[in-house]
């Protein structure tokens, strides 16, 4: 790929983002069809390039579980293809009327949904990134720069340019779809900076990305992410079912942002359920790190919790535990530890159960159900750009309608004030 | 005023914005109409400390038009307070279902409306702004801390006091609304940067602190405001229309930022509407500034318009003119000029109407009516913030809907991925 400098990529998305906006569905579901076709009829490049990047990763003694998010095979390429066929049958959102009045004046006014404009992405190590977010930016009429990780770039780079040949080849400017060719920190900034051609810059990535980009960005930003998720197990609750919730929220898959982190438990049943779930949670060798009473309950395999780990998003098989006296003190916990993400209440009493849902302030809050479904997935949205902890413009799960923004479209005969 | 240190003010707020964001309507509405009691009772007071900006205001030598800015009457207050009566009448966003899904799995998720949290504002010189912001923010359900400008700080100061007596006699805590109680940059960058209490902040003001803000802040910032805003005059329009259009746009309230800076017109009808054009608004001695064609056709009362000229948000009795050969050439010159606020085709063709709705980014696009009508009074919002021209969370007017996020509530019983 040509090596071309931030300033150029935005340059050129601005050149073009007016003729993908104004594409029909047809038209951007014949490029992402061109793009799912493509990925599969050039597996062997792309397998290629990405043993470029497994060589690098070895001669750099990536871990095992890092290797092997880096790894392209011809059925992942399949897969991913297969998420850009889904994309196909979305509905459109661009252009689509959410809500229209007609005032004593007589003005017609309509609320519709535009595309963004020109997202920026910053990502790291997983290939597949490259084409769930361009893809999912294009569907929704956005030009898409992306900025992944040097671990994955060889992979990337052909990636990128196998989409934008397809792009070209369905009839839309190759343009609507760039990868920053450099992968230096600088390139980051200047990423972070564009506010003249960039319209909104999503980082997805772990909390050092994100509180830089929320630090140096002058571009709007949409955080994702970052997930201190709770459960607490109120007096009145099923404990069974807790003790299901809390073991699929820690062990299904301990790396994403919606599993759980920190287990609070109601003091009247904590005797009960600490061993119900230490039994359940052994399975998994999950280590807990527990305040005083559940080292007393649970015995030495504990260790002591301190602050620094109900703060800690583990991402890994290890679980705080705090036994607490209410649900206002859970939800007083929540408050000082929580990243406003996904969190949970296992309980029979509906009092309870209202005061946590209007009291935490999360992006999803949980009655009897488990932290892992905060996912656009699913929550019905057919795909997903990322979570956002954030509270402007999009929070929670970001589909579709998350990568739009409104355009009032007015018409009148000649109105005046 | 007692003197505290912006980030106190963040802390107060932090410490009591989740009673607010709880609170029923009845209380926020029993807020609302102690507020708009105590402003008429007391409106001595108000005067009183008016007077004392005022005469500074002399001092200072400000401009008749400032001045008048400044002046706070009974009447004007009587006018406040019943703006903060109207607020009363609106329907309750918070806890509102915007939609709602049962899933496959039987778990059953509510998007719902919460408070956004704490807003900073920054304004200028009207003192009205104190009541009107903090109002909105907590009919919404958002804690406010206001920083106005240094010209309306003894207007402002008693403003608050009466707004926060009257917060806490209704049964609320005061602190929800708070005034930063120094004038000095610093405190407005401080503000900017008060990420750890502050959700939003809302600069409402001239381009010269929308920069300052949208350089400066780490905190998410809703941009308003600058409205470079114009009209194109089509081959087929309708020529009194189009010359009520652009005179309305321009001499109704040049001030504002939906008023017009620009006229574009179609070469076919120049010569016809120039002279048309030029009649209504020497009623106004607007001043013209026009590119070659219109000072041929007009004479030697227009001046030559320059590339600056363009790029000028008058917000005066001025107005710059351009002829444009076709549809897409006012869509280009808009691209280059536009600040995305408010822009206004006048014609006949459906082709180019829908063209330009389609084509122009803008907050909100007409045909055939005037760009004075962006404004959350005139959309039927009942109240407005500002007018923002961003596209992240809120675009165009926004009322007490833009001042609320998404929480997402999720119902099951047991469920597990």
């Amino acid at each position: 790929m040509e090596q071309i400098t931030v300033l150029e990529l935005g340059k050129r998305a601005k050149a073009v983002k007016n003729i993908l906006a104004a594409a029909s569905p047809k038209q951007k579901n014949d490029a992402l069809a061109a793009i799912a076709d493509a990925l599969v009829k050039r597996t062997d490049e792309i397998v290629a390039a990405n043993k470029i990047d497994l060589e690098n990763a070895v001669k750099n003694n990536m871990s095992k579980a890092m290797q092997d998010r880096l790894l392209l095979t011809p059925e992942r390429i399949e897969g991913i293809a297969a998420g850009v066929r889904k994309l196909i049958q979305l509905e459109e959102v661009v252009g689509c009327v959410e809500s229209g009045v007609v005032r004593p004046n007589g003005l017609r006014i309509q609320k519709t949904r535009v595309p963004l404009g020109v997202i920026g992405i910053i990502y790291e190590s997983r290939p597949n990134v490259t084409v769930d977010a361009a893809t999912l930016c294009m569907k929704a009429g956005n030009c898409a720069i992306l900025r992944g990780g040097k671990e994955a770039f060889s992979s990337n780079s052909c990636l990128m340019d196998i989409m934008r040949d397809a792009v070209e080849a369905a009839g839309l400017p190759k343009d609507i779809v760039q990868l920053v060719g450099d992968t230096s920190r600088e390139s980051s900034n200047q990423l972070m900076t564009l506010s003249e051609y960039l319209d909104v810059l999503i980082p997805r990535g772990g909390a050092g990305l994100i509180n830089a980009v929320a630090q140096n960005a002058t571009v709007p930003v949409i955080k994702t992410g970052v997930g201190n998720c709770h459960v607490f197990v109120d007096e009145s609750a099923d404990l069974e079912m807790a003790v299901n919730i809390v073991d699929n929220g820690k062990t299904q898959r301990p790396s994403v942002c919606n599993a759980i982190e920190t287990v609070l438990i109601h003091r009247a049943v904590a005797e009960k359920f600490l061993p119900m779930m230490k039994a359940r949670l052994d399975a998994h060798n999950v280590v807990l790190h527990g305040d005083d009473t559940t080292q007393t309950v649970l015995g030495n395999s504990v260790l002591a919790a301190t602050d620094t780990d109900y703060a800690t998003e583990y991402g890994d098989y290890q679980l705080a535990v705090k036994i607490v006296d209410s649900v206002d003190e859970a939800i007083e916990h929540i408050g000082v530890y929580g990243t406003n993400h996904s969190e949970c209440i296992v309980t029979k009493s509906l009092d309870n159960a209202e005061k946590f849902q209007r009291e935490i302030d999360a992006a999803a809050v949980y009655v009897n159900a488990s932290t892992r479904f905060t996912d656009g997935g699913e929550f019905g949205f057919g795909a997903e750009i990322g979570i956002s902890t954030q509270k402007l413009h999009a929070r929670g799960p970001m589909g579709l309608y998350e990568l739009t923004t409104v355009k009032y479209l007015i018409n009148g005969e000649g109105q005046i004030r």
